[in-house]
């Protein structure tokens, strides 16, 4: 495993790699790496000849007042983890390579600013951006990204199918703790009473699909179902709860094809996220 | 030479030219090819081993009462000129297979509003937008831009550092007609008066660049000079004179270095630009 920090290797590496015909995977992460970006690296393994892992704590999708500064950093462990599955490129850029006079970005209209994009206003302009870019550096065939951030993959396939990236975006399914909890690197700033608590968030998406199964089509009856189970496991602020046509991630009216429930809330300070799809 | 329309056979295409280590050069145009064209073309040519232009007048750099509608469309005889000089491939797609459903842009900050973006203020959004776009499907090693277009040449030049496209951005210098007028599809609108008139455009960037060697470094100096020639000439509306670091394209308060002295003017309800660098 090599490790590159310097952009133009990198893609001189890629450009390489290209012409001798090899496929090359990409898992973009901010590093601090859990059990559901390694089930990305492994499923990117197998369909590639060479597999590329950037971490990248990208300031350019933190808002004022957010995790930035905090933001677990612990690179070296990460580093460990993506030796074990047999990753072949770490890219590791700095902050100054990556964006020291820039001027430019890159946005998707709309689905940027519905869901969390309300409270994020620049958040998805800034993972845009930095995913162009670093499609650009990394020249990948194939990118995996997680369903935990659902819209956020959405954007992107957007942004991949506008711009006409020659890339193919897959999602894996979000990967839960033993309790339910969607992983996350935030969950690390929960206390084990908070961990509980934000255990219900799942056990609501479980409940609020199984009563689409059983024949509710109501979207209120839906939300207040799971706001409900929400509030009374002591979560206090729900930042929103939607659901949305899940090809087209359109807010709906009444539940018809494939949709997909999604929910921010704040566990104390942290702000934590998750979905479920649900075919009707 | 052949002609594609659709984007992932362009894309095919050029994926397996680079699998087989060729350089590919690229001139995105909208088509009405004059001398200036010709000129990127010759140049590329010399560079590259594929040589790829295409012909998209593309709707998103127009704004609302702009000349989208009747700017020229003469394909079969641009097509007659590209073969003539061992074009490759004439990409050549159509604007339902560009834009349907578009949500996504690319937008350089700070210089997409100044000088031109001034009174076009979607201008340049649609530019970089588009060349975007183009690149990600044409996959070029080089491109190749006529400074005439000066400021776009900047932003296109930042836009491919910004989002590290890894691509080398070429700019050769404006075709004249015989009287000095830049070459440009928009001079197809001019009548013989308005046509002289506007040849009055360079003779005043001449004689300002002659104004500068002899030692005048006041900008307001130099703008009245240009004005008045421009002025005498009967040419009515300017929209704009003014002089930028070369460098850096920001406004300058005195000269200094590389610079470049640029203009738009209205000939009747043409409108037209040229410019030219001065090294002192």
């Amino acid at each position: 495993m090599r490790t590159i920090t310097d952009i133009k290797e990198m893609q001189n590496y890629s450009k390489e790699q290209k012409r001798n015909r090899k496929i090359i995977a990409f898992v973009p992460t901010m590093g601090n790496l859990h059990a559901g970006h390694i089930s990305l690296v492994k499923t990117a393994k197998r369909k590639c000849d060479i597999l590329v892992v950037s971490l990248f704590v990208n300031p350019t999708q933190f808002g004022a007042g957010e995790d930035f500064d905090s933001y677990p950093r612990i690179f070296k462990e990460d580093i460990i983890k993506l030796e074990r599955e047999g990753v072949d490129i770490i890219f590791y850029p700095s902050e100054k390579e990556m964006y020291e006079n820039s001027k430019t970005s890159v946005y998707v209209d709309e689905y940027s600013s519905i869901l969390c994009g309300i409270s994020r206003p620049s958040h998805f302009r800034g993972v845009t951006t930095v995913v162009a870019k670093l499609f650009n550096i990394v020249k990948p065939d194939i990118v995996l990204f997680g369903e935990k951030d659902a819209q956020q993959a959405f954007i992107i396939r957007k942004m991949v199918k506008d711009l006409n990236f020659d890339i193919t975006i897959e999602t894996r399914e979000i990967i839960r703790e033993s309790n339910g909890l969607a992983m996350s690197s935030r969950n690390s700033y929960l206390t084990d009473i908070q961990r509980k608590q934000a255990s219900h968030i799942y056990k609501s998406l479980i409940g609020a699909k199984d009563l689409i199964r059983n024949g509710e089509r109501d979207i209120e009856n839906i939300k207040n179902y799971i706001c409900k189970i929400i509030k009374d496991s002591g979560i206090e602020k729900i930042e929103y709860i939607e659901i949305v046509d899940d090809n087209n991630f359109n807010l709906i009216d009444s539940i018809n094809g494939s949709v997909r429930i999604l929910i921010a809330i704040y566990v104390g300070k942290t702000r934590l996220i998750d979905n479920i799809k649900v075919d009707v």
